[in-house]
């Protein structure tokens, strides 16, 4: 199928060469696929090569100075604000440089990340196939025959050709997940309000969120992790509930998964089916448990997104250019505009209603599931099939995508494999509002596990790395009892969100005792490091987790041999009698000794 | 000035009765009341003398049985169903016979209360004065003369003459804070979705609030801890935070107040503006810092509520009526749903834009202060007055309410005493979504301190009472040292929403020991009972504040005289060489013995 020959660069991820060669080898590995790439329709905007060279000879005379996107190069849609660079949103007369960066921008730039240009886009983001723009249609990377995706077309390009080591894009109605799949990338769109939208061209400002492509589940989370966090002058900004990370989150032990039912499935060949089989049958492989659930309420509000209120949004947002400036409009785009004109308002709260009774089921639907799994879209069409339908083959595209923003979820558009013909398929693993980490860790174990080449690099995809240490939020305990992975009251510790983070052992200095079905640690002049697990749990969960913790043991500051830890400790007079089993080294080898 | 003289029963307040004599003595004074005051105007249905007194026997048999409102009778708005009652929404053509109870009836059936029947309202909620019914006006309890207010007129005439201990009414634009304000009383509109609003007529769905309202604070918050929780069938139902209690809150130890700007400050007249002055100055008596902030913002979006989108979403529940069946509509309840056909969603957009820009406003003022105090109203108006302008009239009642359901914030009305003539005044206690136990501890505290009769009962307000246990995601802490009241770490524990509950004693059998300047506690010999506080920290804040807890210290189980409580224990391996000040019997003795 051989993605891998339309890319003309040599096959380093840019990230890789960030990291081993510096700002200046990426900055100059970027410029150059740019120029091997050659797609007049991809970029609207550079930023000088000069001035590029020069923020990377200054990022390396800085050093990395703990900045966690040092050195690596970037795009962002032209619907979002980079100080110094015209904003067109692919509207020519709607041009106008932007005098401050968007606060994503900001903080971007701040975490050493280069900016390269802005891309091409479907006119004020309005589309799903990147065919809607006066400034061309941007190269599928994958196949020149296949529309690029949209609205973020050029932000999918440049990531799927390894110009690009992420870029920025919007999502309304899918713009950050159809483009992923029509080009073998990854597209998280994140949860409403977690990223700051202030500074990008409204499409619907209720619903709009900033999204993020990459070549792995893995590098959309670090560029998370940058973008996340509350912006004061965001009306449509919110903060996360405590504990939220960005990454570090873990595949659930027993993950269920909910599918739609087939009759509810629609795809544009056989092979679009199979491929989307097929990744439930690895989501199997990785120990989930599959539930047919039906979506059917959620794809019908999916059609009021364009047949609704929401039309309307999009045409307050642009008002003025629609009654007054209508010619300054790409055809579609205006039709569509111009349609939200005559709407009334009593009609527009029977569909916030709808949206509401719909956010009813999906709360219900993620009470029992952890995940939602869906096709990202039916299948990809050509660039011929959106000339002869301009409207109908778009709106197909939005099939699994519309209801996401409606019902305040969070989803990650994964590649899912080549059909016969060679053309991309996607899967989009959907959960509830601040799911991202979650998705992240699934999504990056079953991306690696499609064994597929990343976009249209022909590099192959590494395996996830595993959650490292306590993220922001987490308190790590050491457990050395039945709360350990496997024993009786581990459950206790998942049920608040505890998550395994490493076996470890406490230094020389303390003793162990049966009491009974629990072990008591208390400090003392023992001889044996006592082997435990430290597990990574929420803060709020701590105070639960120790209200159901009988005496005479509790929770204090245990010296670990990797330092300091919280962690069960007993108090000496609740011990006496109780047989001590130091000398065994810990409570497992104290069980399989009984 | 005499407002009980308008109180033709027994003074004893109806949950005295409840709580002394039983529900047959409560319902027999609740039904004997309803004759002595002879207002053909506030019931629009009874439940039948015969059946209340048939309830009331019911449970004086089955006995209390741990329910909280046992044998408390109340009257619920007649736009709330009740099973086999009609609802009108005070629309003799709306009228149905409900088939089964709405949540907040069902929850308070259960709870052990006792409906007397269903009572007047402006017509479908729409309405701030109590005039706009084809049922009549309901009589103001405390002056004939004056509008009882709406649109939950009856409920607030009923409660404020002694007739039901406690009353439903709803709450959209201030239809539970005005009427209170209008009578006296005590108005308690919650969260948006805290209490369930399905079996409500709608007015506007998406900010409609069931409202209570009572004599006092105490009794508004009993009734709140039964209404409040989700209804997995009501879209507009969401769960309040972990942690969240209707009662048993404590006023803040240094209660930051924002008040609105002189300038901003609209009263008919002088003793009006007085009044407001002196609620303020008794704020201040309870130890309240005031901060004059500027709502501008606030009275510019009220504005929005009956002149934007808001009015369109009532036509939208009631479109039916308004497009088919107008003549059966009151004539100015039709003029103002009809102006809701003709608006535009474009211009919708702009108002919800306009709501997320302002509530960023208010999320910061409430960044800073814990409450904002404004009137309730900027006075009374007469029937007369009504009469004269039955629109502009209205709509100034609604100055200080309007924007609060547009927030999402939570509010209290309470009486602020009477002017010269008699007529009565109201402050209203505004907080951000899920501050009802903060309000309502303020509230109370504000309330008793006005030392004013209870609604035109003649009864004088009572103390507020102190919380007393933890509540529901609440875990009691004992702290022993620099954690308490008033010591160097007491901030540890307020920061992470912890209050005080009691002072108590470890029994005896502990030692004490000084650690510098903590002390360490362990089981052993001791035989002084070892004095400290418990706190009540929401469950979410144990774990942040163990984690700044230094070994030897840590939590664990500690045998209080009062039965075993978390709290803070050390390693006795941590303590050599301390010095044991078990004899003391204290932290407080310690430290005043240095």
């Amino acid at each position: 199928m051989g993605p891998g020959a339309c890319f003309a660069g040599g096959n380093a991820m840019l990230w890789d060469v960030a990291r081993d060669r510096g700002p200046e080898a990426a900055a100059r590995a970027a410029l150059d696929r740019i120029e091997a790439w050659a797609d007049p329709a991809l970029f609207l905007h550079r930023v000088p090569e000069a001035a590029v060279m020069a923020e990377a000879a200054r990022l390396a005379a800085e050093g990395p100075m703990g900045r966690p996107l040092y050195g690596i190069p970037y795009v962002v849609k032209d619907n979002i604000d980079a100080a110094g660079l015209p904003t067109t949103a692919a509207c020519p007369d709607f041009a106008r440089v932007a005098e401050a960066d968007a606060p994503t921008v900001a903080r971007l730039r701040a975490a050493g990340a280069i900016l390269l240009g802005k891309v091409n886009l479907d006119q004020f983001a309005t589309g799903l196939v990147g065919v809607r723009s006066p400034y061309g249609t941007p190269r599928n990377a994958v196949d020149a025959a296949c529309v690029p995706g949209g609205s973020s077309s050029g932000s999918a390009s440049a990531v799927a050709a390894g110009i690009a080591a992420f870029s920025l894009g919007t999502d309304t109605a899918g713009s950050g997940r159809v483009p992923a799949a029509f080009q073998n990338i990854v597209g998280l769109k994140p949860s409403l309000g977690l990223v700051p939208t202030r500074g990008v061209v409204p499409a619907c400002r209720s619903l709009d969120a900033v999204s993020v492509f990459a070549l792995t589940a893995a590098q959309a989370g670090a560029v998370l992790a940058v973008l996340a966090g509350p912006d004061a002058a965001d009306p449509y900004s919110r903060a996360a509930p405590a504990g939220w990370r960005a990454t570090g989150g873990a595949v659930p032990p027993a993950l269920r998964v909910a599918v739609p039912e087939e009759a509810e499935l629609l795809f544009d060949t056989p092979d679009d089916a199979a491929l989307f089989r097929a990744a439930l049958a690895r989501l199997e492989g990785m120990g989930a448990v599959l539930e047919r659930v039906s979506i059917a309420p959620f794809l019908a509000l999916a059609r009021r997104l364009y047949d609704g209120a929401w039309v309307a949004e999009r045409t307050a947002a642009l008002r003025d250019w629609v009654e007054n400036r209508p010619a300054s409009l790409h055809p579609v785009t205006r039709t569509i505009l111009e349609g939200g004109l005559a709407r009334r308002t009593v009609d527009a709260f029977d569909d916030f209603h709808a949206v509401a009774e719909a956010r009813l089921l999906s709360r219900a639907l993620f009470a029992r599931a952890d995940l939602l799994a869906v096709p990202t879209a039916p299948g990809i069409p050509t660039l011929a099939d959106l000339a002869a339908e301009p409207v109908a083959a778009n709106s197909r595209c939005g099939t699994y995508t519309n209801f996401v923003n409606l019902l305040d979820l969070s989803a990650l558009a994964l590649p899912a494999g080549f059909r016969g013909d060679g053309r991309p398929a996607g899967v989009t693993l959907i959960g509830p509002a601040f799911a991202e980490a979650r998705l992240l860790a699934v999504g990056g174990a079953l991306h690696h596990a499609a064994g597929l080449p990343l976009g249209a690099t022909g590099e192959p995809t590494p395996p996830p790395e595993a959650g490292a240490g306590a993220g922001a939020g987490e308190i790590p305990l050491f457990c050395i009892g039945a709360h350990m992975a496997g024993l009786p009251l581990n459950g206790q510790v998942t049920a608040l969100g505890g998550r395994f983070l490493r076996r470890d052992r406490a230094a020389p200095g303390y003793r162990l005792y049966a009491l009974g079905n629990r072990p008591g640690l208390i400090r003392g002049e023992g001889e044996a490091a006592i082997e435990g697990e430290v597990w990574a749990l929420p803060a709020a969960g701590i105070g639960p987790l120790l209200a159901q913790v009988p005496p005479p043991l509790g929770f204090g500051t245990v010296a670990l041999e990797s330092g300091p830890c919280l962690g069960f400790l007993a108090e000496p007079a609740g011990l006496v009698g109780a047989p001590e089993i130091t000398a065994l080294g810990g409570w497992r080898a104290y069980l399989a000794s009984r």
